[in-house]
């Protein structure tokens, strides 16, 4: 019994916009999967308690399992009609306290979180300190071994531009084929089979934010799946001294996965905005 | 095959003293429950497998499933010799993220976590915005109805003192007799059956950190079961209006649990340090 799902266009259906903050840690990431608690699957039960009607709301990207974010965005055409002020609250109510709804609002019935937007903006957060206390270690990957912070900055201004990323693409063929057109978006699966690899970064760097925290921020027009990761993982072998950061540009030619470095894991992770 | 607990005292065995923060969420409390997940068994747990020795530790008082540490103290005795640093290391290193040994160090053999205590601080941290990160939510209780703080500071400031707190004790029957002598400090059955209510409260008072977040700290010699969260759940009252300020003198002296407000939730509470 697959119930149908509205269309954006349809005489009736509005355009709905929401932006999300969630502890992605106790999540199978952000799409909907068979017998796993996943943030849209949780979304759409609570859109459906409220309204009773049965909408799959879209993400500006998929998110990985473990992965968090302050300001996702996701997009769905509904029948229902409800003030929004009204919806937000119920949405809070009915979705558990790891998932908040930050704004929701009608919009345009064209608006639609992935293919509207026009850039992102991610985070990675290492922690240096000694002892990662209990409440931080779920939202940062803790690292005290020693890094060349001069030499990651270095590398990190390499990507900067308009590259092709395949080196830090995904490399699970599975992987890529589950990642189906309509639930991914910042996958070379996209566009299907050997679509485009290339992508542009606005900009690319490493601040210390405190002692004990270093944090990546990278802004770009779109990413890869697992690209950020990917980054990070290659910068932090660079930063204990495994890769030359004169290296980063022969790595990105070399247009292979095998030729950059590890995957860096996922609680660090943050995906900070959207913007359209 | 109960194995042999080592007692103090004994040849060979010296004290330690293990400084503990922890995220209480995911544990059902300190003490040892059979087929549970505990802060103490998986403590006892983990000094098994860096010394093949099994101990019991001791923590300065029971805290309940949910609540958070800060400074927890446990002690035990151990016939195993290892430097100090080499154990605190390795207990970080077996213990889950959840928990961290702050600090490790043998101590004299007639230490006691909680015998030897003199003085223990709590915080109960209330989320006051209108929506909670799922980054916080854990660790505070979120409330953003309004409350009449100087009504709850004046209530606050009379359980300063030496009073029987007996109205601010746990009520179940059943909960107090699992609360066996030896496994729990801050509760009436501690002494057994008939034992004293009354406690010395130094310090007690409301703070505003910031425009998000309201704490109530307090100082005392030592706390009942349940004492913190039946005195906040009663301040509370008295903030919402349900409780007059005034009434907290005739509270205390009616010394029944019937007599003082609601439990306030697990997740707020976090017991900061003990003194010795």
């Amino acid at each position: 019994m697959v119930e149908k799902i509205r269309e954006r266009g349809e005489p009736g259906v509005s355009g709905w916009k929401l932006v999300l903050a969630y502890d992605g840690t106790d999540f199978h990431g952000w799409q909907v999967q068979p017998d796993q608690v996943t943030i849209q699957g949780t979304l759409a039960d609570a859109i459906e308690r409220i309204t009773g009607e049965r909408v799959l709301p879209q993400g500006s990207g998929r998110t990985d399992a473990g992965v968090h974010a302050l300001g996702q965005v996701a997009s769905f055409a509904m029948a229902a009609a409800i003030p929004a002020a009204n919806f937000h609250r119920a949405l809070n109510r009915a979705l558990p306290a790891s998932i908040r709804v930050l704004e929701a609002a009608s919009v345009a019935p064209d608006f639609h979180a992935r293919h509207s937007a026009v850039g992102k903006r991610y985070e990675y957060r290492i922690f240096r300190g000694e002892i990662c206390p209990p409440w931080i270690s779920r939202y940062v990957y803790a690292l005290n071994w020693p890094l060349d912070l001069d030499a990651m900055r270095e590398a990190a201004a390499v990507v900067v531009g308009e590259h092709d990323f395949a080196s830090f693409a995904a490399s699970d063929p599975d992987l890529a084929r589950r990642s189906a057109p309509n639930t991914i978006s910042d996958s070379i699966s996209d566009q299907g089979e050997g679509a485009s690899t290339v992508r542009t970064i606005f900009s690319s760097r490493w601040d210390c934010v405190d002692s004990d925290l270093l944090v990546y921020r990278v802004h770009g027009s779109a990413f890869l799946h697992h690209m950020v990761r990917n980054l990070v993982g290659t910068f932090l072998d660079v930063g204990r001294g495994h890769i030359a950061a004169t290296e980063m540009k022969r790595i990105l030619e070399a247009r292979s996965r095998t030729a950059a470095g590890a995957t860096a894991p996922a609680r660090g992770l943050w995906l900070i905005s959207v913007e359209y």
